[in-house]
């Protein structure tokens, strides 16, 4: 499916200043980017990293002069999803889960399943299968937690969400991910340009590893779940930050975009309890 | 120079379980394992992982079997560290950082830099070179943290430990890295084997990324600098556990040994103030 | 109801230190003391203080001498409860609270009821009568909340314990009283001598405001209501400590014990769902 | 002193609430309040309760009707302080503390001093006389925590502040609070009108108990320390809110006066290091 996306930041330097951008669509197997555009105004050498996960696009500026700087990317996008029935796919133990996984099992900044073991467990661990387990999550997320603007900040963790029940998209993933670690399922941090959120804004959800595949899964239900462009995935929201400021900077600036630019239509895809229906993009 | 170490971990498993250990001397350009043997008993066959992280070598054990296990790793290794003059290294700004370094500014679960920020750019922030901050950091915990076990536990993070000032080796090492980071110095958690280590037990210390070179730094004193015989790095434990179980299993017992197995007399290396010695493993 | 208890504490002194005992059975209007004694070896003069919130009967002892000091309390009391059916009971709102139990509505230390607002709403705010309210938080935390020695410490809240679902009776009565206030229902902290408490110790539950009574309530489960003997109430167990040591004394041994003393046989009594009962000890 | 305070409160009422407002000028032995006025519009019972403590003085309002509500209080206030050497006044140890004082040593919701004993004996044990502890915390959060709006909560509490090292007033006091306590030195929050505060606001700061008597310290040294009119002691802020709504009300402005209406000209008084000067109000 072709997507067209964009991003426009605005930056306020008040000294020179390091700024590492994760605002570029990834290139995979599944999802080739067609063209794409970063301008930096005024004009900047931006240097494109080696991915530190061998996964993320990074980007780094270094930024000598004060002043307003705008950067807009902009991308024409092309991936490719799979629909998949997980009642049919036979699960997998920890003892064949792929080496690359395990990282996910672990507990991170934001995701701190070590100590949600109990709760995870008391909550969801009467499930059999383990996609039920993920979709219970989300559906026991999307109940309890308000989705609320301007309650959380970027210390909050999963550990405050599970208790304090609001915040945003991050948290909701945050915490989605954190449960399904305490329950043994590797989970990840997805953030994407996502078509029809409203507003638009870059999305954050997450990944669980079930049967072998990355699933993606989302507690917030704002948005079709076939409607993402993959920028990045990491074990929470501090792999896989939009910028990175080091220096005195501060954003003034979002405005984020995503159109559908395909020749068919687009038939948005929810999940439902009971048709165990993943989609992975690989 | 040559160590010979060994660590013997017994387990009770009371059902199948899945059990990853990450006990293996690291094997890197500067640390050549000379021989090395891990015995199951009863036996059972250890699964040697692709490294996660192109480092660490993990080995997984599926155990079908309850009772007790007896596992017992010995090897001999020779490594190789320099003794590096660090007021003769120009620092390096964070425009040129090694890409591979950067996730090493990022908070993690037991290294919340996020949350130190002031208190680090307000104790060391007046401190010019980052050697000397990183220096100051340790001689800070040392003075103010009290080695003491039993005190806390795997929960325990570097937002604890600032405050409540107690710990075993690998608190200290996460306040070091947690400190690290808020000053923007990238910092990496380190276990090894430990030469005199009293009593003998796996040692946890940190590396701090100075001048384009990885440098060790312990805050607990305890131990010559250059005794080390590196098993794993990491962003925190959570990466570098020396045992992750998945199932119903306890630990029974563990003894670990490290010994001296050179020619040469070793000679201890400590840091002091002002002498900016620093000591690099690669 | 007659009961004798008796609590038998030692303690080793390695310094001069100050000692603030609250063992002591609380005499109210329906809790009569008809005997009790305090013996301290070596013999050392106890203080009896006037009760800081005109309730609790604390005993300070300034200790000089170094070495084992061994505290016994003896006592004989009568006390009286009420059983209501608070299904006929009016609900009283905020209003008309009665200006001393206002304090019972604040967060304190371990019962941060502030940060439990939404989740306490989310799980029990559809429930009409604030009797059922408290009826369905003791059910939850006694369904969710395993009881487990040595898994908590002094530092443990009703914060940690809600997702950490693991802890003893005074974890289970934070988290009754955290949840309670949450939802703007006074409750207090309540410790006691309590019968047929198996292994013998210092219990702690808690109190809720109901109807303009205080009602006993308690989410271990692990006792008779009709059983106790009060020592003290407070906001938390910061107020109602069986021991606050100033100096350096550790506790070697504590040994407990409540017996039945009527002649008219012991009737336990359980709250059950839908019956509405609830027992005030005034 | 004589002192004109006023505070002027507005709040969007959008369902029947309760409120209780602490904004009273306290009545003690040396605080006497020649004429104060509290009117509501539209009118409203004001039902003033007796205090919880002994001390402050609540104000119930029972709002039945929708819509904004004017609050205004107008007091004149004639209050009387003494200064103190303190290097004259002996010390007390706990032994000999007013019982009255021993519920200002233990944590409360916002000042966990059983979480910072080994910080605050590390950084504060050395220094031998309590007037000199105090003072030197004082200092220590002066000079380490920056006064910043909007930084912190009412869920930030002195754990928080002690690393983060942000806040405003009360996180200024809480901290100080905690630190007091992890000392052994029973210290209680303040909340009052103060003069010359800019902007002006209402205003917190703590009081230590030292040598017997409680003194006045403000970590903030954003007003003179004679300069206050006492609403309310409390152990932390809990206890001392402005306003505690119960319902659906939120606080639309406040603006709060303090004008000095003495005769005398007004002598600012600052505390300096080494000259032990305590202020009492008593």
């Amino acid at each position: 499916m072709k997507f067209k996306v964009s991003a426009a930041l605005q930056y306020e330097v008040k000294a020179p200043s390091t700024l590492i951008l994760n605002v570029h669509a990834l290139r995979t197997a599944n999802q080739t980017v067609l063209d794409e555009k970063l301008t930096i105004a005024p004009y900047l050498k931006a240097e494109e990293l080696n991915a530190v996960n061998g996964e993320n696009r990074f980007v780094r500026l270094d930024i000598q002069d004060t002043g307003t700087i705008d950067i807009h990317y902009d991308a024409t996008v092309d991936n490719y999803y799979e629909v998949k029935d997980h009642s049919k796919i036979p699960e997998i133990p920890v003892s064949k889960f792929h080496p690359s996984v395990l990282t996910y099992l672990n507990p991170s900044r934001y995701c701190q399943s070590d100590m949600l073991y109990r709760l995870a467990n008391n909550t969801f661990g009467h499930i059999n299968n383990s996609y039920e387990q993920v979709f219970a999550i989300t559906d026991w997320i999307y109940k309890n937690v308000e989705y609320l603007s301007g309650f959380t900040d970027s210390e909050t963790s999963a550990y405050d969400t599970v208790t304090q029940q609001a915040g945003v998209c991050r948290d909701f993933a945050h915490l989605g991910i954190a449960l399904c670690r305490a329950l043994t399922i590797p989970a990840r941090y997805f953030t994407g340009y996502a078509y029809r959120l409203n507003p638009p804004d870059f999305h954050a959800c997450f990944e669980a590893y079930l049967g072998g595949e990355w699933v993606l899964f989302d507690a917030t239900r704002l948005i079709p779940l076939n409607g993402l462009v993959k920028i990045a995935t990491g074990r929470d929201a501090a792999d896989a930050a939009i910028a990175s400021i080091f220096g005195d900077v501060s954003c003034t600036n979002i405005r984020v975009a995503c159109e559908y630019a395909d020749e068919q239509p687009f038939e948005p895809i929810y999940y439902t309890r009971s048709i165990f229906h993943g989609i992975s993009y690989y």
